[in-house]
């Protein structure tokens, strides 16, 4: 069996915005699949905000030209399986970066549940990763309850907008911003209370106006003033869960705001401030939400938007899509 | 029976400084005693630090000029029982203020275990509202795992001792900051790896002495530069649990350092930051972390330290002696 396999690599150049020519594309030749190995295609790629992170850090120094670029997971197929748990032709989730093929141990992949007649590229966005990070930051980090008012940062992207429906179905009064006024229109059918274009609003004075009594849970995907300004809208009780930061990626840190002193009012109101960090969490098995999602999606309560690109090479255009502000729900990969 | 009742109340005056002229005793009648309800009897009194923040927050609106003292709990005797739960006799804790007597609801006590050896002024201390803030802090919140790293700020004190002996009993390196060689070296004989005179040394550079890997759990008390220089030292998956802020409650908040943008390193790091809110933190009943503090006191694994003022007129002066920082230990009214 020949393959053709391509992977992206990072490119010469890097910079502080992140953007298409930081990678390219080049062939290379597959291992042999050993005892315990997978081989697998690419069915569909994604594209995530935290691979900009490094570049945040330190431009040179934390990733190394010609080298893959790493993801979080794509769905492949199993083309040649030397694992009795995973039978060639079977669905599976696995982290291998930007490649059309690889060679995996099997113990890395993770198999995808029968996804029915739901679309299996939302493996990757609202039955995916993006669908579970809402889960986790709703039910398990920021422990959501019925009745609360609820702040999401980019309420029509990949996590934010399974968040906002999430917290609706659990009886809160949600409030999101997005970008642009389609955005917004749409962020609004998905059932939220609030919605409002951050391009045309001041937000201070908009949450006065949307949660005159306070805010219990804010969902920042968005970093810079935004969790600032929240900060002093939070309830007592209050959580912020930080599972993004991506207006401020490609800034400088002496450039950002700093927060006025927050430990006398994190103690008084008894407040929890978490980050997910997308690093250091640990993607475990999470079977219960995955399924919950699932079923929502199945039954029509959750609804998605997602932009396809068509081909492998169009990975590193998609990724550049990410931070112009033009995608409207999850950017995936078909490959 | 006639009983002369004596109850402390606020003052005419109200400054920004916390002192013993804040209070007056004054006698006053108690109500008959209802069905449900309980006649108890001052045994001891606890003054607390958080007693000074409403005064911080409003100097003359939170607090009305006349009215009681409000407070923790004291432990008290029952004279006289219309509950059955509650004999003539027995001891309970109870937030009634600072009171030589009380008519109070029987639902609003709290019946205090068999103390055997140990002393029950404890019940305010060590195996009470602080031991168990420690507990809590440490065990719950924080989530506190062996080996970890632990920087307890105000460590000779009422919490701090507790959670630094806690710490060094579950396996951990714990770095401790007190404010007196004498209290340093109190600190030391307790176990503690390090131990500071926070007027001797400059707390980033010990810190990355001490703890060159980074800190695991910072348990703030006292606030002020404390949380903002130990933020960066705080390792990927850390805590910050704010219990107290001791340092801070006679400023004014315009005059308090700002946090440097703190999101992203909230993010990358996974870090979680909690605030014991002390007004909305429920004391609720965790008679198991009761038990292990009063096992490890009578078994002599948690060494305490109290001052005792004798005679209920003697509160005033126990709470001014709270913020010049001579008390060592925690600070008991035996009425």
């Amino acid at each position: 069996m020949s393959i053709s396999a391509k992977k992206w690599v990072f490119a010469e150049k890097l910079t502080n915005k992140p953007k298409k020519d930081f990678f390219k594309i080049v062939d290379f030749t597959l291992p042999e699949v050993k005892d315990g190995e997978l081989l697998v295609q690419a069915v569909y790629l994604s594209v995530d905000p935290y691979m900009a992170v490094s570049n945040f850090y330190d431009a040179t120094g934390g990733i190394k030209i010609g080298e893959t670029v790493p993801a979080g997971e794509q769905c492949a197929k199993v083309l040649k399986s030397k694992d009795s748990n995973f039978p060639e032709g079977s669905l599976v989730l696995v982290a291998c970066g930007w490649v059309s093929h690889a060679v995996v141990p099997a113990a890395q992949c993770k198999k995808i549940p029968d996804f029915g007649e739901v679309s299996l590229s939302l493996s990757l966005g609202s039955v995916g990763m993006p669908g579970l990070t809402a889960c986790l930051a709703l039910f398990e980090s920021a422990e959501l309850k019925e009745g609360e008012t609820v702040l999401i940062s980019s309420a029509s992207g990949a996590v934010g907008n399974v968040a906002g429906q999430l917290a609706k179905l659990k009886g809160c009064k949600v409030i999101g911003f997005a970008g642009d006024d389609e955005k917004v229109d749409w962020i609004k059918e998905l059932g939220f209370d609030h919605a409002y274009n951050y391009k045309k609003v001041k937000l201070d004075e908009t949450l006065k106006k949307s949660a005159p009594d306070g805010i219990d849970i804010y969902v920042d995907m968005v970093g810079g003033e935004w969790p600032i300004t929240a900060f002093n809208h939070m309830k007592v009780g209050s959580r912020i869960v930080i599972i993004g930061q991506i207006s401020i990626y490609n800034k400088e840190p002496s450039t950002l705001p700093a927060l006025p002193y927050p430990f006398f009012d994190i103690l008084m109101k008894g407040m929890k401030i978490h980050g997910f960090g997308v690093f250091n969490y640990k993607l475990e098995t999470h079977d219960g939400h995955i399924k919950y999602l699932l079923n929502l999606v199945s039954e029509g309560k959750l609804k998605y938007k997602e932009v396809l690109y068509e081909g492998f090479e169009k990975q590193a255009e998609a990724f550049e899509a990410l931070f112009d502000g033009s995608h409207f729900g999850k950017i995936i990969v078909k490959a």
